[in-house]
């Protein structure tokens, strides 16, 4: 009973200072609900909505949340922590309430994507885990939306996993982005866990390892006729492109089809409309073709305005580290600490107050219209409220979505999500004001703060 | 014994391509011995150099790589593979051989970092893995040793955690950064699983629970007299500054002395210099400054030309996700296969042949000078070869280093390494040559291919 479920899921994976810091709190007796919001606070270049995901693996990390013996022992060893703080801990469970976005979720900057309400200890601990899952997966399920959007249709699978940050990372970018619209991933283990979907092809090395490139077509076109994608830029596109369409042939005469040829490396416009033609020429316009090689939403872009004449896309390295915006600028933020509101004011990084809700409106088409991010308790008639809650007493409430359901969502949401506020470049800003209450509060409690501790030494005035 | 060391290291955390060309190798009887060379093909924008990190990674993987039956059964339920390669996969061991650069050693672009001898089915099987682990803390050590350089002395504590990609990245930067120097981290499972020193502050949620800044201080100084670090931005630099100085005299008179003050937003040179005057003035000259917030190397060498009186960095997300470079354009590629070198020529991705080694030169006063990239069985006198055997008949050969010494040995080599080659901006490409052996047969080997792939549809001459 004192082991986590997952070796992965320790509640070590923390900052330090999570843990000095709950041990002032239980010096002090400060056990009052505290509400922490998680949001981010803007944009990177060329980013205008965010597509939300991780909650899944945050509230599995709340609900079964508890340090070991082994931990404790570690942390007994640092000689930092006294004796009485590491028995609390050692009975420490979540207990808190947790209000979420549902993953696949459009949502905007400054909007809650997740609110914790609990005893400080709990609700402070917990920061370092829920930011690290939900900013991953929303970073990638956002970059992935994209590339999606720029396909216009067509299919696109997950090939990144050797280049993701790590292996959690390749496990998180094949969920997001099979979440975010992707067919599927190349990652077996991910395909395993998740349900996903696996494609795969074949590798240079693989050709090179045979005498002769239409060997190597000729032995995966017999062991797995059904899913071959014959890889022909291994030696040079236009003699792959002739060996198999040999294969091909061959292939029919055995009553099979050649499902793809993969394109990997030169100029995708020119070299997939040469490769059509020659399939064409020979009758296999049924054999589709697939493009991989530095794909991302721009390059995607790129090459079908270029008139590229590419069936689906294998997208790698840049979706899976969302190579153009790395990170996002996200923070978990306490912002209601024993029933009063609190913020800080650090210069350029003002947080709302408060508990919160977000609401929507749409317009007469069902079009995504206008957000008002209010405070939880105000009535906002006519919108529709997007945080819901998914944990009471530190328990799950209700059944999870699943994450074929979470894409459903996700694509129905996307669907009314205007088209100028997904553009690639330079898209128009989704409106997203404050609520009357919220404007009230959030300039209350600078003023109340400015006195409290700056008047204290003199420096400023009240305003 | 069935069953991995660790659920981490799953066998199906691979592209499923690898498993359907090692199903056609099966098919074929192809057994033969390949060998596989990782390498990065070009530097990222301003790298000049590579800091190698993840082996004992790779090492780990490779001696205990197995299909668990829950694997075989996942496999099984795909419908792609025949029963008899199952069976094959369920006794599929590594036996191979392992060259490799030492962790910690400075190497570049095109050198082999590990050199993968094994039957190709093996040797093919573990890319994914190999790829992934060795690029994210090779990536992370380069870009940590960077802002080491530009601290010059003055201590880096990793605090990037929450924005890391993931739960893997979190502990593999924690890891690779002390390697590159780095004092320590704030990952507490870092420092329980790889004995890394870890380090805290505080935040502003602490601070803003409290009803006034200077409580919060107070506490935590009583709580944590020997690793205090106040946090003094939350509310207004200058009166953090004063309540610190409060707090600082009220532990003198209990004996103790305040370790760090932390700034983490605002005009670190200014805000530095006047913190700095206010501790100075009340004799507290032995508390230091610690700065966070957005630091890379670039911004600590900003500052520090700025004229900031900062002791002490905090270096979180732009560290710990190579934010300028969050991918290498690095690859595993067959170089040899059943006595024959081999290669492919895709569109500007030439591979060098063969088994390597890499040599290095040495000036007169110890420092690098230059490197050659050697067929393995050349004689090249005069050089020290760098690659190491690590894996022969798929043991680990001889006692692996720790990461203390391979720390260690980091430091050592960049010592050796001319101030030109390291400088942050548009460094000297270091010179790396091809030794005449290598050169010879990489032209032989373009031939060989041109004359029996291209030569066969008349397309190409053969040079």
């Amino acid at each position: 009973m004192d082991q986590r479920p997952s070796g992965e899921l320790s509640a070590l994976l923390t900052d330090l200072y999570q843990l000095t810091m709950a041990a002032c709190y239980f010096d002090q007796d400060m056990h009052a609900e505290a509400t922490f919001s998680l949001f981010i606070r803007q944009y990177p270049a060329q980013r205008n909505y965010f597509v939300a995901a991780g909650l899944s693996e945050v509230v599995e990390y709340l609900e079964t949340l508890r340090f070991t013996e082994d931990d404790l022992a570690y942390l007994g060893s640092t000689g930092l922590f006294p004796g009485r703080f590491l028995d609390f801990l050692q009975g420490l469970r979540f207990t808190g309430k947790v209000q979420a976005l549902p993953e696949g979720s459009i949502f905007f900057a400054d909007e809650p994507i997740v609110e914790v309400s609990a005893p400080i200890i709990e609700a402070q601990l917990v920061e370092t885990f829920i930011i690290n899952a939900i900013s991953l997966q929303t970073m990638i399920a956002t970059k992935a939306s994209r590339s999606v959007q720029a396909a216009a249709g067509r299919p696109l699978v997950d090939f990144s996993l050797r280049r993701t940050q790590g292996r959690d990372a390749g496990l998180k970018v094949a969920r997001a982005s099979y979440l975010a619209g992707f067919l599927g991933t190349s990652n077996v283990l991910a395909g395993k866990l998740y349900g996903i979907p696996i494609f795969g092809t074949m590798a240079h090395s693989y050709i090179t390892s045979f005498p002769h490139e239409i060997d190597a077509f000729r032995v995966f076109a017999r062991n797995f006729p059904t899913i071959a994608t014959l890889l022909i830029d291994t030696y040079d596109n236009i003699s792959g492109a002739r060996h198999a369409v040999t294969v091909a042939q061959e292939m029919e005469a055995r009553g099979q089809r050649l499902d793809f040829v993969r394109l990997d490396s030169g100029d995708m416009a020119a070299i997939s409309q040469e490769v059509r033609r020659i399939l064409d020429d020979h009758g296999l316009g049924y054999v589709r073709i697939l493009a991989s090689g530095n794909f991302d939403e721009y390059k995607i872009a790129r090459v079908l305005a270029d008139g590229a004449r590419i069936d689906a896309f294998a997208v790698g390295t840049k979706m899976g580290v969302s190579a153009d915006a790395p990170y996002f600028d996200i923070a978990y933020k306490l912002v209601r600490y024993a029933d009063q509101p609190v913020m800080k004011l650090s210069t350029g990084k003002v947080t709302l107050v408060d508990k919160k809700q977000v609401w929507r409106w749409f317009d007469a088409q069902g079009a995504m219209a206008r957000d008002t991010i209010a405070l939880r308790r105000e009535a906002i008639p006519g919108g529709t409220p997007l945080l819901q809650p998914v944990m009471a007493n530190g328990r799950i409430t209700g059944p999870r979505p699943t994450l074929s359901e979470c894409r459903e969502y996700f694509q129905a949401q996307f669907a009314r999500l205007p088209e100028a506020h997904k553009v690639l470049k330079d898209p128009t800003p989704y409106p997203v004001s404050l609520s009357p209450g919220l404007t009230e509060l959030q300039s209350r409690v600078v003023q109340q703060i400015r006195r409290r501790e700056l008047g204290e030494n003199g420096n400023y005035g009240t305003d």
